[in-house]
């Protein structure tokens, strides 16, 4: 028979779970599996709350197993290494982010493009090699081979630079793969969530011109004054949008729920491209016309490998990039609520080290 | 008040027109205008029937303006040079293809990419710069700014070369723009008309492996063993599609039917690209989750710039890459008639020199 998820392994564990789909969190005792020689142990300090934690807690994509711990923009210190590890030591702070695991094998690992591998896996709700269940980052500790363990730079603060290993790579690495991390381009923003405005930071201190474009005109003034972008358009003011038509060398569209690519479409110019990173429901309808009249290009992307999310960090570190509102850990249901109508600016970070209580 | 088309213009010309969105083609008295100091005219030799001509003459796209004289795949031989023409002279071969003019001051005209111009005129349908209608070249002779004429390679066959001025360069172009002209490139092609056929020639030519996508499996031993094809995958086989999934470094779609998106998209590896060059009238619907697991691409391509389409030609001519199936100018309504039905193999091009007959 199957053991729990508190007697599987030898390591006792603390955390909060999801035990179905109302997606409440609540303290839930566990294990974390005995270390490998290549594998890194770490108290967990920081964890950002990242917008899919929340489908994945609802299970709006059908897929979520419980009980379920989330959490995958992790920050902590390290209190074991293996045999083998080389990249870090005890007390240093580390991060980890979606991967844990990755086959090593195929084109794309061979690439270290390890987000692409078809075998990888994620930090919760995956099965791991040993056929337990993974765990998050919403729990006193962690176990996490070392290859995917990120180191963390100096001067970069582990609250605030923990959604980095999110919402950070995935908006970092689309900007620099299309061509868009260079001044003289104009980057145009969609949304101004937990990961737009991450891709607002990153493209200005890549040098570019930053287009905010928002559905909620009462964020221009932050988007211009506290996160320095150039300009802002109110998605469904015609004129506005008219105004930029072919202007923007790219677009990364970070919004999840359903909106019309067209108009979007219509801002680029020939050869640029509409990338999007945020996951809406229903398919996308694209009108071709507009893609064959430019040679543009819609694409997807997907976080990052895991040395682009070390070069991630570093650049943050290096140019003072961040993100957070940071919360203790019996605030996260509040948290939740809060993050399912828009109401965080831009992202919550859960001070587990300090506030994660086990009784 | 406007002038007709049979005298607006010093030149008599003679062509067939459609008179209405029946579509017939007859026989047609316009003019030709007087030639300009960068201007060329030729007698048409060959003129190749492109679909998108059928879609013109039943104004399929509901744009069309009547008369029309379609043809944007035009040979002909140089009859008359203006004082500044210095690319061709009188007895040269030449071929025009879609595009007759540009603003030549935009950014894209600055790259040599007049296709994708905001102002470019096309050969049959725009008004040109003197407010007077353009035709095609169904015709007896074309004027033409010498910047939008192609010299004809001395080895390339003039009817059988023809259709490269339109079929040829949609497809030559983006196997080069997204890196598919390359040996170890495995290249889908999807669809066996003009265009697809022209495609897997093309990418035969660069080396790369080719792999047909047909809804018809009796294509098979034709693209096999009469175009080079290394392999064929009928599309709604669902056993041979799923053995190819992550096959593909990019696909070349090349149907203008609506067709689903979503099988084409997991024949793509990693970051491959799906480019569609074919007009489908309803827009196309994707599923997001498949791009962003692979950053995969959707992109359009609309024929290629006057520098792209000259190096088209000249390759074309070294690589023996022709297409056609040469028919007399009386027999247009009829091959309308099969090209709606697909009833070609591949390309129809009117022997336009010896049989446009003007009495």
């Amino acid at each position: 028979m199957a053991k729990s998820p508190e007697t599987e392994h030898p390591v006792k564990a603390f955390g909060w779970a999801a035990r179905d789909a109302s997606g409440v969190l609540s303290p839930f005792s566990f294990s974390r599996r005995e270390m490998g020689e290549e594998d890194v142990r770490f108290k967990v300090l920081y964890c950002g709350i990242c917008h899919s934690d929340l489908h994945n807690i609802r299970s709006d994509w059908g897929m979520s197993k419980y009980p379920l711990v989330p959490g995958h923009e992790v920050v902590g210190v390290v209190m074991e290494v293996g045999s083998k590890v080389k990249k870090v030591k005890v007390g240093d702070n580390v991060g980890v982010g979606c991967m844990v695991g990755s086959c090593h094998s195929c084109d794309c690992c061979a690439e270290d493009l390890e987000n692409y591998c078809p075998r990888m896996l994620v930090i919760y709700g995956s099965i791991y090699y040993d056929q337990t269940m993974t765990y998050g980052g919403y729990s006193d500790s962690l176990v996490c081979a070392e290859h995917f363990i990120v180191q963390w730079p100096a001067n970069l603060p582990l609250d605030a630079g923990a959604p980095l290993l999110c919402a950070g790579i995935t908006t970092y690495i689309p900007l620099k793969y299309f061509g868009l991390d260079k001044p003289g381009k104009h980057v145009g923003v969609v949304g101004l969530g937990g990961l737009g405005h991450v891709a607002v930071k990153f493209a200005k201190a890549f040098g570019a011109k930053v287009t905010v474009i928002s559905t909620s005109p009462n964020k221009k003034k932050e988007a211009i004054e506290h996160l320095g972008a150039d300009s802002f358009l109110v998605s469904h003011d015609q004129d506005q949008m008219q105004a930029a038509t072919g202007t923007m060398d790219g677009i990364i569209d970070t919004v999840s729920a359903d909106h019309p690519m067209p108009p979007l479409i219509d801002l680029l110019k020939c050869q640029a491209t509409l990338v999007l990173v945020g996951a809406p429901n229903k398919p996308l309808e694209i009108e071709l016309v507009p893609l064959l009249m430019g040679r543009k290009t819609v694409a997807g992307s997907c976080i990052g490998g895991m040395k682009e999310t070390q070069e991630m960090v570093d650049f943050a570190a290096k140019h003072n990039i961040k993100a957070d509102e940071v919360i203790p850990m019996d605030y996260v249901n509040t948290a939740m609520e809060r993050l399912a109508k828009g109401d965080v600016k831009y992202r919550f970070v859960i001070d587990v080290g300090s506030t994660l209580k086990t009784s």
